[in-house]
């Protein structure tokens, strides 16, 4: 039986050791790997290739996606699924690992309902915003990028009074944002699902500066959409110039790290057991408490990822 | 009711996020906190002080351990345990954080046994070779220096047929070298657990270089105590020039990733709140399944700590 | 004689070598050395210190400045002007090592025009705006901060077809903008001194990427005021999704790199060697073709930083 | 007019800039570009392609080189020279740009002094040590991936008293360790050009380990052969428990930095304009006081690197 892997939508660090083990364990497992490449785009477009142990030499350490992906409109049609369908059919692909998140999800649910190809998703998106799994692969190497040039801005936010405000990605999720201001002792954290209640906040950091305090850290999350806002508002209420770094999509650069790759061969490896052990395969992997295991892509996909709660609490007492 | 923080044995990155989190969540709590300097050794010669949050300010960032830590013989005789236990004393001192490993444990046990003292150990060791916690504070840093190196390694070794051995931490424990092996797909893992199957290996290895491979590299843990031979293997074997790197402590510096950061935060949490909650503490933080509990003392340090079988697995699969 | 070291205006990688040098060489020559906190501010205020070798023990390797810095009115009238030359006559102090840019160096030849004090000043700035030197401290940190973020986008980058903006340091000059577009292939550099070609470059890349190119590199410099623009220009002309990075602080943090700590540890050695030697000195250390020299202050601050001519070639011909 | 470019003995980081800096001129300068994979033994076994701007695209920031290289044991022999000879021949390569150290510049001048074939040789090699020339590629990478070891080791040095001892690549020349003794305040180093002085060193160093001194990091020159001996000295001398991190090839790898990326572009094109611009070139690209300049290989190969004095001078008053 022959399987191939896909990454679609965004880009997330850990993708690479993904598809390497995808085709080490596939082979190893006796079956058949095939790289598609460009996405679900690439898919229709029958760039699907047998994969070679070297085709995958030396990708483990390097960010990004060496089968590249991208968005596609033309999947929402009909004859491009079944095009799709077939150009797999062709090859003998019956199974397909699917590094995305909540919208490529969608897409291959509607895929597989029609034709007869199974999938296992694995959750990949540095957001880390898709229900049912506590973890998302990418997630740590963001994480430590933006912890990198936090700790960078701490050697210049010494030396002289000024507040820095950092914004970081997270289209609807404040993940990114919260952990990182957490980490970094971030004095503002502003994210799309809480309120940010300048009052109290002002009156804390108004008796701080006055105590000395020489330098406020703020962490926007993206998706707050309030960046302008608070750098006005840092300024004029605290009389501190005020610099802003947008770090964008440094944040899905990076050599994976340690954790992603580990994630990466896990998540993989349960992903094509899966496949190779069951018919009618709709399922995600997910991470909960240390432990593995499948969630129906309908529940998946049908929930919204909530923050958890001791997360949000942290926001209450930023120190 | 005030408590104390002290490092105690081989330093590990994380122990200075745990400080700043020991500072300002005893405060936080409304208690008063305390820093030992320079291990046992400073707590017997009353190297103790009054924490402000303008000690802890900065450091999140920084490997090593702002406390410093020691080795002590004196520490082993009763009449300098008393004398540590009148140093706490006196300042009202009932609970200690204790960072360190199995000996420091080991120590803390005894010392709390002859005197009214309370302590939480929170495992700290690049080694992660306690028993009883999946994880000790500082391993994915170290992990992740060890990676940063073997990119490295990686870059040049494809440019000439060579071999590569690398020899990290790891005294009795081979945790740090399998994981490296995976996550740099290494040929070689040598560790103390596993007896070194070299004959299988040279079948194994020869076939592929005559395929085609064109370089090598081998893992090997410092408590394996193989380096050398290892080295002269390789050359023997596979006539490859073999280079040799020893990280040493480079391994025990570097900033603080993320995940350590969150795990310091989160062991310290739990370990001023057991002690504020509870009398006679004798106990150590540990992590199992994503989720923190508490051990006896007793059950840590007499039990000895076993590589998960799914890692051991992984050494006969390397690829 | 006894030295004193100030830090002024931005903060630049290289200064902490630098006042680590200033220390050791300063009690090497035997004199006495003294710090200056809080840039002119501290000056005028009189938190002047006493050095010790363990005041700058361990700081090389970090970023900012660890005397600080500030901005000040009150150094523009004569009578604080004043104050501060007093409170450097009642210690004793005849000469200053002043790390600072154009604007210090400034305020220090009116200083000593005024008052019986001399000076050297070291070129301290990533912007490399300053007249006379090829060379100021901490542009190389800076260009490696720079580099790496590109490096990960890069990685990204080929994952997907879109562009990449990313908006670097230099007020009025363009320097390191120029440098990282060449060191990086990027395919658009924008400088406050060159005008922006648009139509060349539309032609061009409109082919390119007809040709199959899949991502655009555009590199901003601040001080062209240029981004949203560029931005908006991009997305429309060529139909690629455009994803903004404004690297702002990071590239004042970080390590100072190997090349910047020579360079300050050189630039100190020349400064104190000529304060010493000489009265009346108002000069600044130069580092031209690989030689180090000084020039009047008058000389620097009266004329500008033009970049050099194969660095403004260079943007003509990116590739 | 067809050129080619050849990397040849040991890598360093800068290759893939050079690499790439070639193919993209030499057709800008409307010539021919070939890549000779395998160095020396490729070119006898005729391993040369015609380089496409696609086969360099990505590269600057890799380490190592893409085209590789190798030893050649027949190169020696008149015979395969002359077939590697007759391979540029049938592809009307006139001139070569070689990478490559004294070795491999040496077997060129032999090569060219038989064969109507020109070269001009870029000294490339993280020893810096070529005769005529105070740079040579990969060496300020190699340097910055020390750096950030010996800043690690410092984070945890201060941690514990204990001695540090890095071993730092030079097989002759004692460059690379000089330099990082410098940059990381070591108080030991020893190279093969000075007879390192136990004694002085000793009674300075005891006393400030009794005035409170707490760590020694002493940088060995892996030339000087001395890495044990000075290991023993230092755990009999001062009683400290003393760690060894021997380096290796992780100097050889890492992004080059932004140094190397600019002097690789240089480098090349000074090579290129020249090989178009003469024949008989047998010359090597040399870099001193800032300039480019150009020597006879017979200079370079028959004169031997001596260390810059002031470089020899720091060893005498390390701090």
């Amino acid at each position: 039986m022959a399987l191939a892997i896909i990454s679609s939508g965004g880009d997330a660090p850990g993708m690479n050791p993904a598809i390497k083990k995808f085709v080490d364990y596939t082979y190893k497992r006796g079956e058949e790997a095939y790289l598609i490449y460009d996405g679900l785009e690439g898919l229709i477009d029958n760039k699907i290739k047998k994969a070679t142990h070297q085709d995958v030499a030396g990708i483990v350490h390097i960010g990004g996606t060496i089968i590249r992906s991208s968005r596609s409109k033309r999947f929402f049609e009909y004859k491009y699924r079944e095009q799709a369908y077939n150009n797999l059919k062709a090859l003998g692909v019956k199974g397909l690992v699917v590094l995305g998140g909540d919208g490529t999800f969608r897409a291959m649910q509607k895929f597989s309902s029609e034709f007869d190809i199974n999938f296992v998703g694995i959750p990949s998106t540095i957001d880390n915003d898709i229900y049912g799994t506590e973890y998302c692969l990418g997630v740590d190497t963001a994480l430590n990028v933006i912890r990198d040039a936090l700790d960078k801005i701490r050697d210049t936010a010494s030396s002289f009074n000024r507040a820095f405000l950092v914004e970081v990605m997270g289209r609807d999720c404040g993940y990114l944002a919260i952990v990182s201001a957490i980490i970094s002792g971030a004095e503002i954290c502003v994210i799309p699902e809480v309120k940010f209640e300048k009052e109290a906040l002002e009156k804390k950091l108004s008796q701080e500066i006055k105590d000395g305090r020489n330098y406020v850290l703020a962490i926007i999350s993206e998706g707050a959409k309030k960046t302008s806002e608070i750098h006005s508002w840092i300024q004029d209420t605290f009389a501190l110039e005020t610099r802003v770094s947008i770090l964008g999509h440094i944040q899905r650069g990076g050599n994976p790290t340690v954790y992603d790759r580990m994630m990466a061969f896990d998540f993989t490896i349960y992903a094509i057991d899966y496949l190779l052990e069951h018919n009618n395969s709709n399922k995600v992997v997910v991470y909960n408490s240390g432990k593995f295991d499948f969630m129906e892509i309908e529940e998946v996909v049908s929930n919204r990822y909530q923050l958890p709660q001791h997360l949000l609490n942290a926001i209450n007492y930023l120190d």
